[in-house]
């Protein structure tokens, strides 16, 4: 059981997010492993990797960069530290994975534009992962396509349940709006070009002394005026809506995971072609589950008992279909295995 | 870059399915790698084999069954073939994956089953992927959760935009409408025990001497009416509905994707309580998308520039608030490795 | 101020479907008069006509019937006193509108029918409203035009919170589906030719010895396949669906009001063309809101000052547009009058 | 066939609103007629007046205004001829309804306000219709209730397939955005303090010479900020649709004629409780349509051969419903009278 070919990841910040993307590796991608862990925190850094077979615990990213079994790294560390790890992974010659911000300001990310330049190629990818989401997908896929012509205007909508209670006013658009700027910038293909900021009366629910929601507004280098709701005390979930406004129609995604487009006299969505595009999600998760399982040396879904009555009853339909009539079906009595 | 403990699958049959298992098992899911190919056309076989790395072609199951590399069996073939294959499984103690259905008649899967008893542990999962499709697996959470009472009937749509040529009456219940059987039947945790088959006039889209649609009724031993619209050449499109009438409420699965209950004195559907739970799907594709460009030796994502734009963004964004009023953003010119 | 040519009504009955039906005449809708009430009570009788100018009271439909005030006749009484009535109409040559059921069985409905024959001419209208519902005309305008081929199946949801304690399962039947039997009827233009029921186990919620809810099903004689869930007690509201499956497509109205298709590889409504289309409702309720103020001598909508803060706001809107920038509005202080 | 009280109404300006508006009160609402109309073109006054009983036609407002039998004046003219014509009705002590706007500009607004102060008792109601419409009513009702906290942002869009082509920039404000302004003060309770207006790239649909779209802010009293998209040329239909973000949830008007929330975790919207809410506007629709149809000497719903089938399939139905089996209809041959 070897496999040539699996790339070795070094994860850097084991917290949340760097947690996370180890998980992720592990058990849920294909192609990739985790090859080494760094956290300032050596236990915690311990911890992850006890988990993972072959995974060295560092804490200085550099000593994880210089691991022969490292091919790639995944930034996950707090924003401050980005810079350097970026510019140590340049110097391997490392590809990266950078979870976003790429850095807290824009003088630093202008020196490691600077850096990976002078490498002449590029081998950071942001961690803007909107840009991975099946609808934002569908929505960039429709405004390429130029089908509801060029886009005048983009309304988004960004709530979070609740804010922290470290969360500032800067923080509304340092940590939340600036997705909005990437999917702006992504889905126009646009740079923004000037900023307002408009704040109403503080919502009651929102901490004292964060100005929370407010209306913030962008205009673009293609002419494209965009607002974002940014509204993170909204009290009722986690909700992120995006309508582009185009010549000849609007679509909107974000009402419950489906796009819906106003356009030619209508509103509506677009159906399934085929059961491939409709259950592509459930029969990578069968497999998943099942080879998941099967390692564990178990078996967790439909059982031969289940096979066994999908045939039974299917005899019965196609003799109530010919014959026009009811058909009672007669299953043995369930073995206890199958219990 | 070497990985134990991944899983060795033979994939048995390589058409339409098998193929598509072999691309999931290769490039989407984590802990497996297929080891071995089998088709009674040894070309297509080979052909397949040679995409992936120490993969054996084989035209005869029993000889990847045999091979030291494989510790697990995913039947693709035609359904027919599956009883042998099964059995061949079970003689090596192999854990199998088999698409549906099981076997092509109640008799045979039930020689199955029997000889599944005889091992005495289970080894086999049929392929209901309809279990692992996220929206059947919140229409399960609710009806086990109870929280809209007992469920009393189930209203089924079942509709492909059109068939191909070969598409029988009888396979409109043994191909399509078994999906609804085991749908029905795991949903309630209920055997079917009776099979009424209602048949309008044909549509005038339906092939010759195909009666399409049709509407098919299950009794079960809970006591539920289940009806299912079976419609295979609707003409618009693949749509899979569901809906379960409970004692206290109706859940609504199929409609653009997202699940609608009716349920005191509101019809709506859940909002998600965090970015983790809204844009998982985006996280695992992110990772994939930069670990497959990564192994290409391709950086394919947000770039440098992308994270310098956004931090630039942001720092208008926080003088626009605090200033009240619109800044202008000032980006360097674009350096000719981001364009 | 009076008006030739007013239609004077009887409405016969004044429980709560007359005492509604004398209120619509009276405040709703335009050209005609309740010119008389009947009621065996005859107390009710009087207060109802009490309250409306020029309508007198009474315990016998005939005398009404005789006036030479009444136009014409709206039934409103139980069901089994609508065929003496009827016949009083039409030997009073008076057009009648008669809430359903016509009369309480097939054969009393056949001696009404005769009757009318023998007149030569039509003269009753029978109430199933449905066929004034908004969404149902849409519907049906969808069928008529053959948009989406010809119909093969309808899907009927009838559901009601709760029922009230006299109800029997027979009244499932002729209080309830007796709506959908027409529908079915109206919609395809078809005569049913045969019906079966299904009872799954009761609901909780239905008093003791309730079989609710059932399926019923009808086959047309132009072939279309009909089942109807009707389930009184669903705890959540009132709910009326119907889903016509068509050759090309489906048709469903009933989910917050606004018809969904499913055809050529989209779902969705469609969208009004202008204002008249989409407002048309609200300006009959505000002219009818002004009729009624005035009439009671008040004013009660959208005042001057309404009128002079919308032009001060237009004004500066103008001037915002041109200037490209924010402009303040100053209104004057609010007169007493206003407040 | 009389009617006292009926209210004699003087339409002002026989155009497109004003001839729809004779119509309305001539054929749809209950209590007033049109007593008189008035028309700078004489032959459309005369034209329109000829159609209903008792009308007169004038050229000139005074005329119309010192009739004895007009009680009230409804103002469908320009809006520069508006305040001469609201100040004769003053004179004359007459109710108004004055179509939108009041007067073109706020100093003839204003003038209209004293005049009216003068009187001592408000005359006016202002056409702002959509305080009439059932969707916004149901917005304001939750606003009003509090229900989901004070309001911080309105959204609103206003949409039109294409403008004529005498259409403005300021017509944009005017014309359009006039009724968010209004809607904006109504919904909320509070006035406008400042307005600005952003203006993306036109639309290349748009004719040359008109910025549509644009995003008109505005900012109120209570401290609520309000963004209108105001798309005149959206190419797919009339679209008015209004979003208010509250501190506990926001609800949504304009999506195919419902009101979805968002609120405790959930969108959706509620479920009528019974059909007398549910199909309200069925029953008015039935009840004129026979009065119409009567008044013409006409039946044109459903007949006795309806209430007859429906009575003999209602018989079969509880037969299958009591033996538990399928049960033919048997109907008599349709008569000639019924076809």
């Amino acid at each position: 059981m070897t496999h040539q070919g699996t790339l070795g990841v070094a994860v850097i910040g084991t917290g949340r997010m760097g947690a996370d993307h180890v998980r992720r590796i592990n058990e849920v991608i294909s192609g990739a492993r985790v090859a080494a862990v760094v956290d300032v925190d050596a236990e915690r850094a311990k911890a992850v990797a006890q988990g993972v077979d072959g995974c060295t615990a560092h804490t200085d990213p550099a000593a994880a960069l210089a691991s022969d079994d490292v091919d790639a790294v995944l930034i996950a560390s707090p924003g401050p530290a980005h810079e350097a790890t970026l510019l140590a992974a340049f110097a391997h010659d490392l590809p990266v994975l950078c979870e976003k911000p790429l850095t807290p300001d824009a003088a630093s990310a202008l020196r490691v534009l600077e850096a990976e330049q002078r490498l002449g190629r590029r081998r950071v990818q942001v961690g803007f992962m909107r840009r991975y989401d099946a609808e934002y997908l569908r929505l960039k896929a429709l405004l390429d396509s130029r089908e509801l012509g060029r886009p005048l205007m983009l309304h988004n909508r960004h709530r979070n349940a609740s804010s922290p209670p470290w969360f500032t006013s800067a923080m509304l658009i340092n940590d939340s709006v600036v997705h909005e700027m990437d999917v702006t910038r992504w889905l126009l293909g646009q740079e923004i070009t000037a900023v307002t900021v408009l704040r109403p009366v503080p919502s009651g629910n929102a901490p004292e002394g964060l100005e929370d929601p407010q209306l913030v507004l962008f205009e673009t280098d293609g002419g494209v005026i965009v607002d974002t709701e940014i509204n993170v005390n909204c009290g009722f979930g986690y909700q992120v809506q995006a309508e582009v406004v185009c010549e000849r129609g609007t679509a909107r995604i974000g009402d419950g995971h489906t796009m819906v487009t106003n356009a030619a006299g209508r509103w509506g969505g677009t159906i399934a072609q085929d059961f491939v595009e409709r259950f592509a999600d459930a029969y990578d998760r069968e497999v998943q589950a099942w080879v998941d399982a099967t390692r564990r040396g178990e078996v967790t879904g439909p059982s031969v008992w289940d096979g066994y009555a999908a045939a039974a009853v299917c005899e019965a339909g196609v003799r109530a279909q010919r014959e026009g009539t009811r058909i009672t079906v007669d299953l043995i009595a369930r073995p206890a295995l199958y219990h």
